[in-house]
């Protein structure tokens, strides 16, 4: 199945204002479940590339280099919107999230509490995924 | 109404990857609507005092100094849980928001669509908020 979908953006990336790496994080949320799934961050290349493919492409920093996200797990992010904030320095993504979005298998990548309980109301099954992520 | 609420924290802030400028990007949701709210940095000051008054508490960039959110404003954010990702760089907070997020007035910072629609299906009249945030 090809779900590729080719996107125009309504503002440039030089619009944006970069931190002190010169790279834009974005927050990424299911559209469906608005679960927050993951942070990563996008270069000006990174950016163009995402709205061309509709598939959420980042800059690793790790790497230092270009990362198609799902290109090798597969787990691919179709883009639906991308909204960015009031003093432009942050980046919103809806995503259509295939599979998983963590490396760890985990759904989201937010899957260790810290403070006070953390899970989706509306979602029953993942408190079990939450307790199965730590054993 | 006070609402004030202390935790414990399960990890410390040492434990925590901090970026190039010493600090922690917090991802801000509202804990019923699931809304992203905004993101904002905390350094190891903000993040206990966050935990001590469970009242959302960040390093302000532009004033390099503490930053009660609400504390001018009143619109607090009292923190329902925090949770961390995989690699131990970025925080969620869910919160329970006092009035709106966003300096501007704005229920969220993202209220800027760039690519795609951005509304909440669940929420009909977020698409009025986002029109209304533009005139």
């Amino acid at each position: 199945e090809i779900k590729m979908t080719s996107f125009e953006t309504m503002m440039e990336f030089s619009e944006f204002k970069t931190n002190a790496d010169g790279l834009l994080p974005v927050v990424v949320q299911h559209y469906k479940t608005q679960e927050v799934l993951m942070v990563a961050y996008m270069n000006e290349e990174a950016f163009y590339m995402t709205v061309k493919t509709g598939k959420m492409t980042y800059f690793s920093r790790s790497r230092q280099s270009l990362w198609v996200k799902g290109e090798t797990s597969g787990h691919f992010q179709y883009v639906k919107s991308l909204t960015i904030d009031c003093d432009k320095d942050t980046l919103l993504a809806k995503v259509d999230q295939v599979g998983v979005a963590c490396h760890t298998g985990n759904p989201t990548c937010f899957f260790q509490p810290i403070v006070g309980t953390d899970y989706d109301e509306t979602n029953p099954l993942q408190v079990f995924e939450s307790v199965y992520a730590t054993i």
